[in-house]
């Protein structure tokens, strides 16, 4: 089968690595002529090419682009495509990927591969990136079975662990476990930074450990998918944060109040109930 | 020199491994048989009892036991010490501490080694365990400059990495980095937990990974730390809160009001000055 993929970055490239090792055939699509040679020195692909002409017989397509330009690379794919042609994405948020591409592929299905690392780009792409991380794929009323069959397989043979849902709730659930987090781990950066008292700041920063180093993590992460995740999950990510600032407000309350009994209650059950998200 | 401790858990229990293997002569006092027995046998302790009065002829005293039996305990030890004895404890809050030691012990100096584990008691208490880690002491106007010397003499001795600084500030530092965090952490459980949609709250469960585990580690530790931290260090905990809840706010705002340049400053700076605190 003959597999497209359009962006040859992190993602991109580890798809390709995979892909091409389990005998499909791929053809990847750079915006520079350096990834393509890159990527066939690499095994990523087996053709390249910087024009989306070379997808033109293509079964699926992976868009592995940033976000913002998953609709209109599709926009420019879709003349050379045959009608059968499968498109799917890689982008972390997907109820606005989803309406938007649906509305300019039929055979569109929204796709969240959650595997990734701090480094970026096709230098650090890897085989295996996938085995053991969650995949979800987000299809509609409207996404045609085949489609959903089709990628299901290709999901188990990177071995990966499938989720399929609505892109609404695979958007509210990253919103509590990926995009808060980020914010909430920030404003702890931040607020620590505005100490008045100097040699407070310094005696913190000197005392930090593990449990600040934990906390801080993804809030001293990557910023521009910091705002891009907040732009493209707006809504779903509000809802999440006004949630959480309605339970810090009770534990400030409890604290204020010296209710221990209710402080204690509230972080014996955080204590038990944190397992539920360990994998 | 003969030195006590007074209560034989990881903090005591480790402290007695390295002063025995740095040539002192260790008394160790715990509340159980048992724990004097292991505590001798692990080579803990020179000599133990589970009386106070084993310590009349110590030089220094480490008072090693929870932070609400502190006072309690030099209060029943006094009447067995020479006027020359030096008293240390090693709690993680230090104002309220230090206040009332001080007025119990004319050579009270307040302390607090930053070493720990998930795991409690005497049986994991283990040799080197402050080597790198910081060591905290809070001397006052009145604490004897011969009392900062010798204690100094032994930070140094164990490896660990001494601060010198106020009670208050001491007490304000770790509001930041250590307090302050763990009910930031906790709320954010707590808040994915109200999720109202069943679908959404399972989801999550399953997709969340290192972002969501690192964010709420220490939010899901042990509670009965977190209410004593809350009840100890209460004034310059709700400081910390106080200010992260403005953070946050700021933050909510910013993407309310599509504020993506506000937004992506305060990614960029915290990504930059969480360094500042990783040693």
């Amino acid at each position: 089968m003959r597999v497209g993929i359009v962006g040859l970055g992190l993602i991109g490239g580890s798809l390709g690595l995979d892909l091409s090792y389990l005998g499909f055939k791929v053809l990847g699509v750079a915006r520079k002529e350096k990834t393509c040679s890159l990527a066939l020195e690499m095994g990523v692909a087996d053709e390249t090419s910087t024009s989306l002409s070379l997808l033109k017989n293509a079964e699926i397509v992976f868009i592995c682009t940033p976000i913002e330009a998953i609709a209109s690379t599709i926009k420019q794919l879709t003349p050379f495509l045959s009608p059968q042609t499968i498109i799917t994405d890689v982008g972390s948020v997907k109820t606005s990927v989803v309406k938007e591409c649906s509305q300019l592929w039929h055979n569109f299905l929204g796709g969240h591969p959650m595997a990734g690392k701090a480094e970026q780009g096709i230098e650090v792409a890897e085989k295996n990136l996938f085995v053991n991380a969650a995949y979800v794929l987000t299809p509609t009323v409207n996404t045609p079975e085949k489609t959903v069959k089709k990628l299901t397989e290709i999901v188990h043979l990177l071995g990966a662990k499938l989720s399929i849902c609505s892109p609404e709730d695979h958007d509210q659930a990253v919103a509590w476990i990926s995009h808060a987090p980020v914010m909430i781990s920030a404003s702890l950066i931040h607020a620590c930074m505005q100490e008045g008292e100097a040699t407070v700041l310094e005696l913190a920063k000197k005392l930090a450990s593990s449990g600040f180093r934990d906390t801080s993590r993804v809030g001293g992460g990557n910023w521009e998918l910091g705002v891009m995740m907040a732009q493209y999950n707006r809504e779903k990510l509000l809802r999440s944060l006004i949630q959480y600032r309605q339970n810090l407000d009770e534990i400030i309350n409890n604290i204020e109040q010296e209710d221990w009994q209710k402080l204690e209650l509230m972080l014996k059950s955080t204590n038990q109930t944190r397992r539920e998200f360990l994998n």
